[in-house]
């Protein structure tokens, strides 16, 4: 399947923001990344800069002659109507904020050629929820990417039910042409196929230790017996970081809240958040 | 930590009764099989015969001298009074009916000498439900074991609130001394540490697949990705075989049984019960 699309725009160079830009660039598409100011287009630079040194370390072929061409194709822009004018497809992946979505996708619908697809890739927002602010329902839809999308490289396309279906094939082609493996989303579905999946297992595991009903490495350790993987629920979580499902938990039902208070007490506070901290769960050098 | 036990029996020759009869007798402790008569104990000979040759297929080590040395070490009885005499430890792995266990504790609880520790692998009753029925709460955990002992090693340790926490101590030594990595159940949890983690999992890619939301080879593609694992949820359905989750899940909350139908309609009435079967959520060769 090929991709009618050559030129994407990227809204928001936040920490995955900037990786669909990266990976869209080194996948020799001409990418506008956007974002509101020149202190965060500084940002991004050092991201984008960092991104580069990290392909070239982890990515099979990543060499300097192709991570320069990245950093050609990609382009930097604090204005909105830049970024919308010429894009085939714009990729949203600003805060999440629902209001701060639609303000935004009003506003390119108003920039954007009327052939220009919106995709959003939010993880907590369903796409419904923003489809007609964007002026073209179907030419919308979300596309999601996971955290260190070079490695983790599923693309999760998911419409609504008013996304045109030749939209979402063309999307699902796009992902493949940048390199991702697409998992198309049939239905709307919150936490799309991953977050389905890995929620419900880390839930437990957190309620298993919580609980003291099993240590922390004999939770993990069954884990990998189990079904060989290679990192057990817990160390799960101090990849992620503790932050985000902490701050998820927190909003959630009374058994939830219950597990993010004591992950607060045991591990929030004491400045244990996982692998960027250099301890959660587990201690890191 | 050493293990002062040295003979042991256990109940129920079955697919799992006999691979911890072979463990603990390969482990080199003298290991009385007990099964209800002479066919029962013909069908394990079979399953003995079985196992040393997977044993040593697939058991680093396991050579004829190693697995002839086991079978010396495994005697058959199918005299309850004999396989309990002077057993020092004894493991039940009889059907999973409670009225039954209850029984057979009683039975053992005459024959056995009040020295001698009992263990239940029961994956779906929780201990506390059999453990006055021992004679002897103190000296009652539960030992629970998963398919594939020699692979999927771990084993897990839950006593009650009337468990001597020497016992506990006593028994996971014993883990460790037949191979097993013990792990240690400080509170009885229904499911143990292994399925509180999987059923979760299991249910949310159902859910998924069952639902429409996504193609089983996406689910399970999108799981490997994401968490480095070799089998995606769907495919550890087939591993384990349809079956038992599916009656499983036929008793369960409305939501359960959704999936149950679903899985009637499109696996089990169509002899699709997973690897055994030829086919399940994929096909096998």
């Amino acid at each position: 399947m090929g991709t009618t699309i050559r030129k994407v725009s990227v809204l928001g160079t936040g920490v995955l923001g900037a990786q669909i830009a990266y990976q869209v660039a080194y996948s020799g598409f001409e990418v506008v990344a956007y974002d509101i100011d020149q202190q965060a287009l500084s940002t991004a630079r050092e991201r984008f800069e960092r991104l580069s040194h990290t392909y070239q370390a982890e990515v099979p072929g990543a060499d300097d002659v192709r991570t320069s061409a990245a950093s050609r194709w990609l382009r930097l822009t604090d204005d909105l109507a830049d970024a919308a004018k010429d894009a085939d497809l714009i990729i949203e992946a600003i805060p999440e904020r629902l209001d701060l979505k639609r303000e935004t996708f009003a506003k390119l619908n108003e920039l954007a050629p009327a052939s220009t697809i919106f995709a959003t890739n939010s993880s907590t927002l369903l796409p419904s929820a923003m489809a007609d602010s964007t002026g073209r329902p179907d030419k919308f839809l979300a596309l999601h990417f996971a955290n260190r999308v070079w490695q983790f490289n599923t693309a999760e396309v998911m419409g609504t039910e008013r996304t045109d279906p030749a939209v979402t094939e063309e999307l699902t082609a796009f992902a493949g042409a940048i390199g991702m493996i697409p998992i198309v989303v049939h239905k709307e579905k919150a936490g799309y196929v991953l977050n389905s999946l890995l929620v419900p297992l880390l839930n437990s595991a957190l309620t298993l230790a919580a609980g003291g009903y099993a240590g922390v490495e004999d939770i993990d350790r069954t884990w990998r017996i189990a079904t060989g993987a290679p990192l057990g629920p817990l160390q799960i979580y101090d990849v992620i970081g503790l932050m985000t499902p902490y701050n998820i938990l927190a909003y959630g039902s009374d058994g939830d809240r219950e597990l993010a208070a004591w992950l607060k007490t045991n591990y929030i506070d004491q400045n244990k958040l996982g692998v960027s901290s250099g301890e959660g769960f587990y201690k890191y050098a």
